[in-house]
């Protein structure tokens, strides 16, 4: 059976892209990153749960506490407000944390070099969301030609990022059709026990959810 | 003053990498990362001592102890027995830590973004090496257009890769001629007291000075 490494933060669209990766025929193993971000715990227990839905038995935990250190994010720099949404704006805003996703990317292919897995698929949304460089088709498409020329010749890792033409609300579909546990995932910026319901994650999802025709079954702080 | 973040081991070809870059006029930030590597004590050990040689300031030292826990290399992996050199064979060896130049270029472009650096300078040498695929021009010409897609649009970091064509020998006698500290230099593979003169660290570097007419300054085993 083949494997694909997926990226799964404990969000929405990284729980779906699971969905929809196992629906593809992969065997799915998990990789989890703390990177000192605000809601690390909250997100850890979304994995946790997420994992245990799925009965997924391969899970690689990382500490790349660094970004934090590094710092230049509201996500992991405390001293930064993080932005009320504000999803009509062509700004990257502050809660872009910088390479991140490169980073990521480059623990999940040493471990698919290791373990042999043939795709790596991350749940990144291109058009409907926040404007983040590395989440961006043509970012994806650079990594993996970094994969190509950086592995043994023997290796063949493919970027899988099927989410990544989708809305949000198509997401919320998808998750629906697909008997996601979407109540396990966890998408605000700054809440840990309610969902703070003013960040841009928050009101992507949100937005997501209402256009699905459809409520989102975790906690608020505040509904728009 | 333009800055550099150079990725520092500790080695011979990082530490005529810092002199180099120096020479052509960069502010050097050093990055160091402990991967789990046998040696991960002493190549701290002489990256500190270079950095206090050249008074650099800016360091960052990050643990990206998850590529040992992935394993797959006789150096992060106590299992694997780390092979004695075998300068003439075209197979990668063992002591390949898959895909570890990527995970330290993305923290380096992390805090290259994040600082306002203009280049990450990193000691690869292609030709006169034991052929891992991330040491290649074409991995890191690759890397930079990834830079180029997974930043910022006003964010331009350049690779440099001063020392990636030049053979050991070459580079021993850089480091002479710009009265680098080669003497706080760790390459060995295995040992952290006296270096073991049989991995193919060891035996690339004995034989650099070799050919460039001098003695390496470090303690070793053996010398062959």
């Amino acid at each position: 059976m083949k494997t694909a490494i997926v990226l799964l933060s404990g969000g929405m669209d990284s729980c779906v892209t699971v969905a929809l990766v196992r629906e593809a025929g992969y065997d799915v193993a998990a990789l989890h990153v703390n990177y000192g971000q605000r809601t690390q715990q909250r997100e850890l227990q979304a994995f946790t749960d997420i994992c245990d839905h799925y009965a997924i038995r391969k899970r690689l935990i990382c500490d790349i506490s660094h970004l934090a250190a590094i710092g230049g994010s509201s996500l992991t720099d405390t001293t930064i407000v993080v932005s009320k949404a504000n999803l009509t704006s062509k700004e990257i805003p502050s809660s872009y944390v910088p390479f991140r996703n490169a980073n990521i990317l480059a623990i999940a292919t040493s471990w698919a070099e290791v373990c042999g897995a043939q795709a790596i698929a991350i749940g990144a949304v291109e058009e409907d969301s926040s404007g983040y460089p590395d989440c961006r088709d043509v970012f994806f498409r650079a990594f993996e030609h970094v994969i190509a020329t950086g592995t043994k010749p023997e290796t063949t890792i493919r970027i899988l990022t099927p989410v990544i033409h989708l809305s949000k609300a198509d997401i919320v579909r998808e998750g629906i059709r697909l008997n996601a546990p979407l109540h396990h995932t966890w998408s605000c910026y700054q809440g840990e026990g309610l969902a703070c319901g003013e960040c841009d994650s928050c009101a992507l999802r949100l937005r997501g959810f209402y256009e699905a025709g459809t409520t989102d079954p975790i906690p608020y702080a505040i509904r728009p």
